[in-house]
């Protein structure tokens, strides 16, 4: 079956289509158009800070993707994302 | 009508939804699941670098909504994101 068709859990209402040919409903659980799914979801919006000269290492990525279990740090997470989807995110690399 | 079947400028592929008790077809326009539908769509993987020593201002945001106007800066579009989806992105603020 098509993704966007199956269950999620990711953020979105169920969306109703009706067949004005019978009348007869079809339901159709469909993403609202969000992009984070499980991040921080109490909060309005989801604002992280880097002061840059506390950087530990050469290079550090940041999450641009909203799959990381490491976020706002980049854990590869985008990898399996954009395999999933078609998709073409990655991170933000903060350099010293 | 809801938003996710209406057409779409999102990446994303035609979903073709079988109704198995009658085999009639009905076709929904619908995303993949993809979270960039317009930035650098040319590259497989979108990622940035921020040099931080170069960085001008005290703070400077960076987009994770995939939907700003001067990627990878922030240009405040999330705002419009949220509303439009119930979503609950931001950028990332990078301070010197
Ligand atoms: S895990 Fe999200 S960009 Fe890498
Ligand atoms: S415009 Fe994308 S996070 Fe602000």
């Amino acid at each position: 079956p098509p993704q966007a068709l199956k269950p999620s859990t990711r953020v979105g209402g169920v969306a109703t289509q009706f067949n004005h040919s019978t009348q007869r409903m079809v339901a159709v659980k469909a993403e609202a158009g969000g992009i984070n799914p499980e991040i921080r979801k109490t909060e309005d919006k989801v604002v992280d800070s880097v002061v840059v000269t506390e950087l530990a290492k050469p290079v550090t990525p940041y999450c641009r993707c909203w799959r990381s279990g490491t976020f706002p740090l980049c854990d590869g997470s985008h990898v399996k994302h954009n395999k999933a989807t078609g998709d073409n995110v990655g991170p933000l690399l903060l350099k010293k």
